[in-house]
């Protein structure tokens, strides 16, 4: 195979709690599964030619970048990206800036990838702020939660761009056909809500090119209520943590209430299998990393706790994005937003 | 036993989805457990009279107090509290203004409860706003999510005494000693948060008569991060709401896990008595209803499907709050608090 065929994928090793072994690991998984990828390993050349002696991989589809620095997930993000230029972080970062690579994924500080993916990345032209938008798993499937970044206090045109660029996602990368668009609100009425909400709602319906239903309560997210689920960074991180937190305690609760007798441990040996199956279907982490939308490539933020898989299938969802251009989609979609608004003016 | 000394509780006997039969039953064996509550049960006398002669119980302690009209969940609050004055729901919230009872429960509308708490039982003086507070259950027992009212965009002196109010919530009806506030944000650092949240902090760090801890991550809040959990009442809605959904579709997950093959059928008889055991001590609906604190009165908001147990257990929990004279003990705070802000200014 060429190496321009290749989809290129800057891979922050030093990054996330699990770093280096686990990343390395992770990336080794990706290049034995599709052999359409090639990752740069971005880290200390030492200790990860060192981690990359343990494995037997084709060659060519792995390189190191030597970073001899690491940002750590307390720094403060601005101050690391300007100091810290010799990290394995922005080193990543740089290969996607270049031209380079085609994707970015790391497991490190949330604040430096989401401020490093502006500075140093940059928007995609007409894009006023680019969300995170992680993949929740729903009863029926999974919902694209946007925005769960660090840019709070969003205003209403920022909600529209997100309700747009999310849609791109869930139909180009999900195989959602016309995603169902709502916006998270505390009641169903359109006179509800505060006063983003209130102001967001007509913009969304009045847009012609999402499929836009109209509020949607926390309550009824987890059953699959909406595909695209539309809400300021604030709200977003608070259902998205919120998610986790309630998943993480009812397991341990459960946990134990199956320890609890005799007769349920017998129990438990029973349903193990049928409920680890189950349980599998609502993991946070199965869908890998959530990528930071409206940049000039894509930038993907995986959990600090990452393991192997999920840098693996973070890497490989990379290939998706790149073969689907979604950027490309994106920008044509925000592009014909300003022709049109300047038609209007 | 003499009449005076009863808690009188008002019953809007035609609210929610299970009325009236559900919310009669609640109120019989509310007093047949305690002979120290009456109970007036407000709505249609012949229905009442029907639902009340299937029961025996002592006849001093219930009443009926006749109401012609139904306020519906999905009618405009402002609008139903000003036209329907015979309604069900406006004659109980009448029999706290004239001091005939101490307390409301009601499982009808809950924008009419809240307008109506504060239009006709009306605030204690120096209260700016009141809260809809309930407990939510944690990994360690349970937390007061303040605020999860319909009054969105709220100022940081309301949170401040959100703080308060729900500090003197928890000390006294839940018996926690000196309860750990928290304040609900996207990181544990004092410099994140929105706008809101960075006003907020420092305020609530220099009060001398709470036990701030700082911010909480939502993620946190389910394994018991705080006991008073203050937010903005949008931000408690969607914790409150994905509390709910979150819980509701993994039980249902679960179930359908549990029911996936023959194994797993055998097993799940055997571990169902410990895990709804367990499971019980996660459901949010055990605490009876949320309490709207800072008004004259208590005004107690039930969840709309409640049946006879929530009924039970909200009007039992007036009791304690009556007995614990927790409107004395808020008006204390909030006056103490104008008293030294009046010394400073």
């Amino acid at each position: 195979m060429d190496m321009g065929e290749y989809v290129k994928v800057a891979v922050d090793a030093m990054g996330g709690d699990n770093a280096p072994v686990e990343i390395v690991k992770g990336a080794v998984e990706a290049i034995k599964e599709s052999d359409k990828v090639k990752v740069y390993l971005t880290g200390r050349e030492d200790v990860l030619k060192k981690e990359l002696a343990q494995y037997t991989y084709n060659q060519e589809q792995m390189e190191i970048v030597p970073a001899s620095e690491v940002i750590e997930t307390a720094e403060p993000p601005v101050m690391a990206i300007r100091k810290k230029k010799d990290s394995s972080l922005v080193k990543a970062l740089n290969l996607v800036k270049d031209g380079t690579c085609d994707a970015y994924v790391s497991a490190g500080s949330t604040g430096a990838t989401l401020v490093g993916g502006q500075v140093i990345v940059g928007r995609i032209k007409g894009v006023e702020r680019p969300p995170l938008a992680p993949l929740i798993p729903t009863a029926t499937g999974c919902s694209l939660l946007i925005d769960c970044g660090a840019n709070v206090d969003a205003r209403p045109s920022h909600l529209v761009q997100f309700a747009k660029m999310g849609s791109v996602y869930m139909e180009n990368i999900v195989g959602v056909k016309n995603p169902r668009v709502g916006i998270v609100n505390i009641g169903a009425e359109e006179e509800k809500g505060n006063a983003l909400v209130k102001e967001t709602f007509p913009l969304l319906k009045n847009c012609p090119d999402i499929n836009f239903i109209g509020s949607v309560e926390a309550r009824d997210i987890p059953a699959g209520a909406a595909d695209v689920i539309v809400c300021e960074a604030f709200v977003g991180n608070v259902v998205l943590k919120t998610y986790e937190g309630v998943g993480l305690t009812l397991m341990k609760k459960m946990k134990e209430g199956l320890m609890s007798s005799f007769r349920s441990k017998i129990g438990a040996l029973l349903v193990k299998p049928a409920l680890k199956e189950t349980l599998k279907a609502f993991d946070l982490e199965q869908y890998g990393g959530a990528p930071l939308l409206g940049l000039k490539g894509l930038v993907v933020k995986t959990h600090g706790s990452s393991k192997a898989n999920e840098i693996k299938n973070s890497i490989l969802q990379c290939i998706a994005f790149s073969e689907q251009k979604i950027n490309e989609k994106i920008k044509e979609k925000i592009m014909t937003d300003e022709v049109v608004s300047g038609q209007e003016n």
